[in-house]
């Protein structure tokens, strides 16, 4: 095994171990240099390994750290099902969720050609004008996913929905009250690495893969009224269901 | 913008762009360097650029193609609900589905003690011994995924569930045979990059991200008799849930 794997495997398994836990501090490259008798590039390529992998993060000119992983609950049912429907799901929240977190989001209000995933999932021309509501949502100032909503322009047209303000109801209540009830949705999830606007939105470290959850909501009538995009950074989101026998 | 991530743009805008198309070949190192006019260093940090967004792949001594996205639809509540409940759903499936695939899975089975993901979920102490059923599952003989199922030792013992034979009924209808039927379940997926031992088990390429989704299945009586780690490469799944509004 060449040197820098070697080095890879040893912080790769102190980390799996525990030995090195998350905010931890590696040693500088010039300690890992000194204590394998190797050049101080051979670290850097050892290190990066872990860095593409999302295990460590590179803060110059601090060094390495452990990544910090804090996985908010993110629970695609939570719309249309507001409560757990069992205690398991109970227990899980209070497991793992976070309090004390300050939510923020910044809107903006868009019309844009319909590309081809959200024509085909709206069952509209690819190309036609829809409405896009764009939100990066933030906890303690820090962005933690963005939820890009598109809906056809007939269905919001001068609404509320078309102004970037938040809605206290939620805009899928609002929908509803516009005579676009959703009863059903499909939840697709894309894994993949982020595209560089994602990175620059969501202030991505290397190494963090993200989610594309591609919502689409349907009337009664089988109508596909909304289309939402939302991406969830890696590091940031473990993402839950919970599901009954039928 | 230095020059290799002018080329790394150039090459990401026509994939976007559909100009170049999954499995289309690159243009050489050597054409690429020759048309910008820097070396063929410069052109290599560029393509690696575009390697760690798993937008292409390097296949030596071929060169660089489109990564080939063929996402089989992944659908967690399938064990639990059958048919789909909605036209929608059926459309989305007659979209997307494909078909001549030959599926085939390697099992092996072994006796562990419960790592603490699996004794938490488990509700089991730490390092007790459970039944790991582990397989790889394959289609036309490329691994797609992997699937490692987790029992108390006193649910399965004595039982074919500990044995490396395929279960025509399935180990959920087998389970509830022994007495512990599941009525509901918890899914988490974690999206992360894959460790070294996935990227053998699956042979996956550089920048390709992974969901690990953990399946806790529950009896009627709230107690957890599996849990399930399986491991799914982004390029060869799309996740997909079907929910109703309640």
């Amino acid at each position: 095994m060449p040197a820098y794997q070697r080095i890879a495997a040893e912080y790769r398994n102190k980390i799996a171990s525990g030995a090195l836990r998350p905010g931890d501090r590696l040693p500088t490259e010039q300690e890992v240099a000194h204590a394998y008798t190797v050049a101080r590039q051979t670290v850097r390529q050892g290190l990066a390994t872990l860095v593409a992998e999302g295990l460590i993060v590179a803060q110059r000119p601090h060094g390495y750290f452990v990544r910090q992983r804090e996985h908010m609950v993110y629970r695609p049912q939570a719309e249309s099902r507001p409560q757990p429907a069992s205690p398991e799901m109970d227990r899980y929240f209070q497991q793992i969720s976070s309090e004390g977190r300050k939510p923020s989001q910044t809107i903006e209000i868009s019309l844009v050609p319909a590309s081809p995933e959200i024509a085909q999932r709206l069952d509209v021309p690819e190309g036609q004008t829809v409405v896009a509501r764009r939100r990066v949502r933030s906890i303690n100032g820090e962005p933690v996913n963005t939820n890009d909503t598109h809906f056809p322009l007939d269905a919001v047209k001068d609404s509320d929905i078309m102004s970037p303000e938040d809605i206290p109801q939620g805009t899928n209540q609002r929908l509803a009250e516009l005579g676009f009830a959703q009863v059903r949705a499909i939840d697709e999830f894309f894994i993949r690495m982020p595209t560089p606007e994602e990175v620059h939105r969501l202030d991505l470290a290397a190494g963090t893969p993200v989610a594309l959850h591609i919502v689409t909501g349907y009337t009664a009538e089988g109508r596909p009224v909304r289309c939402t995009l939302n991406v969830l950074p890696g590091d940031r989101h473990v993402i839950v269901y919970e599901r009954e026998w039928e």
